[in-house]
């Protein structure tokens, strides 16, 4: 159920009983051989899924992100992290004054991790508010999933390969990781990591990436019950 | 073609030949009977049939506006005026260090007008940067077309009732505007305006519908000519 | 009477039966051959005149606006949109703390418009606050006699053209507007406009200017009795 | 010769052979008896004086600025410290890109010695910008001339009692300075200053005040040879 | 050798022939029975013994980071994360202005993570500018250690105990992690630490913290290499 | 008695009791021949000293401050206004929210008095927050000894010249101060003051210096009366 298939009384009727919503942060960036939106459908995907099972509203995503090492793939659209701040903040504002309580942030895209302090910032000043973070790719469960197909989770490869992220053939194989030390900038990004894709199998099977949609959404609905 | 169906790639492969992309600027904001998002539908709609005919980029829509007066509507998701304006600024500079430089941006939301400074700003400071902005809703096309079918143009109502923005029946007849002065606030909006619409009929034939995108195609497709 | 002609003392005494006050935002920009505090002088010798008949008390006017697009014009000082948010948030708290409920913002310049989204938000936030705006020249009431007179309102045209705005002699006759798509920056707009005056009668006679004043301090004394 | 007398095409003109401006920076807060606009105006008269005397144009004042220890005192309207920053560049960066290279600053107002870094920093990123700042009541010239006359300057005493600034009847005699120590909230202040004059005579001889003014007129005439 | 230890000819010639520079950012914050200040000791021991080694040159710490969690702990002073981002943005600027180009940031404290992407924004404006990060008890070189004497390695705990951060007795054993999810505000944070240390044991020996001292310090001279 | 040697029991047993805190605001910037963190250095000496004497607990140093004009001495580190604006008011927030009531801030650098408006607008918002400044170089005591010895008070003189943050010999005999009017920018300080010394002596004795010191010292106690 997502916000926008409601009208506002819609959403008034929902708050009467329930308090809880799930924000989904993206990105428009490059994503390989991927959509530029991967960072954006992956949460949505889930997000989708999880109210599916719980009945809880899903609000419209962020479709940008703090991308700035990616400015020189064409089609990344970067905030700056004070911008993101700005953002979340406003957000995460709105919807508490209108009574949501618990909320649930679907990030898709590691850059916005920058927001993490202001979450707590946040939940200092808004009484009563819950708000839980989920990094589906950080998740312990994505990790002992890649550890037991001897999978290597990397940016843009296999791991985020779905279906519904698919807009071109991927190669074969997997992809070395360059080398590399310090902070690159968007220029040094590019020349180390030529099409995109970070590390590891451009592709997995079916049957893996079920399997890793469905843990992801066991996590998402064990956050979700706010306990 | 929006960027979400594509990779990095592609839109290099794009800008070799091509420099225009359309941005669309919405709300989630309450839209009486409507969608919650319809400030962002309609001019994703408009966006994909230019693009259809012309084969211009469309970047993933900005789902957020600003829209203080509706905070008191449940489902209304509101950014301040300075947060909108460093959105803005971010996204335009990102594509316009790829390559992008002419962009046309579908606002769907009269509050965020509030960035006309700031891409006149840009404007001095990105050279050969040529921005063009569209308000459907305040054009004269649309001005005409209201006047031909006797219709009144107001927020949420006919003109905005389009069968992809409505998720509830809509009631018969027409509304009758409040009167008021001076600037409203949440509170008071929702005490003049009661179920969000602001005056006129509810609802205009499928036609008059058809018609209405169409003259704002026109008016999008004539202004992605840049001339 | 002004607050300049005032000590604090006055003040105090004027709150204790009184919270109204008129707030005039102006701009220093280029006015073709009109003085380049047109936008300052308008809406002061309209809130002049509606003090001396209702005794309301005037800040001392922004002389400052945002006026991007005509920084080409020597004598143009911008503001960034993002200031202009930031002063009229501190000029409205600071009269907002001292028991001032009432304030009718006299804007004397389009760019200005950049902050109505914020009065909502000071509005939502300070409780009792009544803002009330009017832009002179978007009026219904000057869009009619304009309409009357056979004159089209415009930028540094006759409409602006009092006798105390003029700082030189006008050209005879008319101004053919340029025609232009799209946002144009600062040199460009200057290329188009060339004196700066945007379109029409560079000069009405006396009468006319004399009414005009009218009906607008109607408005004014109209929107002071914020009923 | 002020903005406000001129319309841009002379403002373009006197940059053909002159580079310098006169800028004041006033602020709109309780000066006991006096205006509250005293701030404003005698800057203004001393800016006045001297463009008649060296032909520099006078920009428009900045009628606010950083008062918030008198926002008890009815009339006060202050602006944050971050709020001055901005106003600041904006107008050093407008009129520098005109070409206008030597500006002089007229402050009127203590509290706005908070942007003294920011014109370093202007200096640092703007070629060939010089500026100056004149405070006037911290002047050798007028620690002399108070010294002379056996007289104290202090905020609101006869100091800044020039025929133009009074606006009421200055108590006889003189005010002994309260004792405090520490930074003083607006409450404080207010309960410490009473009337909200700071200490000294409440009123000086005309001859006094006519050599006060002129002594700083020689100042700024100095300053404007910004040699 | 650290900037305080130097007068600006010294560093002057320092840049002669080097342009590295070591900045440290920490925090004040609760470390359960350690120094308030722990997360500054800690890299500025690193940075001394990287410094001893190569002659880098190391800047004065910043000695507040971003710790809104903690702020129900006396003594914790945090930053929020948009001040963090303005003060490195800073202190990179100036440091580059002179000359620095490769600055190796030695992290204290998890929550400043905020500011990695602004290192690449600056990384992005700045050419030749190379940024290294270490956040030591996130290394690879502190997991093997930890794993290999098992030892759990959280806040507070034995990890931060070394013989310069103690200053007080440490209590014997371990401690269980408290169990919670979602993000926590300073009270629940306080809630679930009580006495602020995270996990694990209070105390490990003597050879262990000199063991883990020294592989961060061959981290730090690795990357003190830029290669 | 600094936090850096306390843990945030201790702080909580202090708060008990106790309700002051000394803040140094210092620089890292050129203080000609002596230590570039002269301006910590200084105002920290004072504050252990007076917290000998007092008990009351010195928070650590903010190591940089507001410094634009000396950016072209290396190893300056300078601010912007708005950053250091940005900085007190968290550490001033985050202690204040502990309990912490009657704050002196010892400012060792002339710059960053750009923060005494803010200080006010804190006071305003902080129910029963008391806040000191203290500016040794410009206190009446200061002023009073240096006149008595006949030295002349001037950044990176022998004022500044303490055992402690002298870090190189000092030239015999006193520098005669360059003469100037108006902002200099970076370039133009490095120009008009060379080797950094503003004025006067190099150096004065021991006895002075020990002096000087004792007068400070014996202001600072007095403030922390917060009588």
């Amino acid at each position: 159920m997502r916000i926008e298939d409601l009208n506002w009384m819609d959403v008034e009727a929902y708050l009467k009983h329930e308090d809880r919503l799930i924000l989904v942060l993206g990105a428009c960036e490059q994503h390989g051989y991927l959509s530029l939106l991967t960072d954006v459908k992956i949460p949505m995907a889930l997000a989708d899924a999880a109210s599916e099972r719980t009945g809880v509203l899903v609000a419209p995503p962020l479709n940008f992100g703090v991308s700035p090492y990616f400015l020189t793939y064409s089609g990344t659209i970067s905030l700056r992290a004070s911008t993101l701040l700005s953002v979340v903040e406003d957000v995460v504002r709105s919807v508490y004054g209108q009574g949501f309580r618990r909320i649930l942030i679907l990030n898709g895209h590691g850059g916005n991790a920058t927001v993490s302090p202001l979450l707590v910032e946040l939940a200092n000043n808004l009484p009563g508010l819950h708000l839980a973070w989920y990094a589906w790719w950080l998740s312990h469960s994505v990790e002992t999933l890649a550890a037991r197909h001897d999978l290597k989770p990397a940016h843009a490869s296999w791991m985020e390969a779905f279906p519904f992220t698919r807009v071109a053939e991927l190669p074969p194989g997997a992809k070395t990781p360059p080398s590399y030390r310090g902070v690159l900038n968007a220029e040094q990004t590019r020349q180390a990591y030529g099409d995109g894709v970070f590390a590891g199998d451009y592709l997995a099977g079916d049957d893996v990436m079920s399997e890793l949609f469905n843990v992801c959404l066991e996590d998402v609905l064990h956050l979700l019950s706010f306990e």
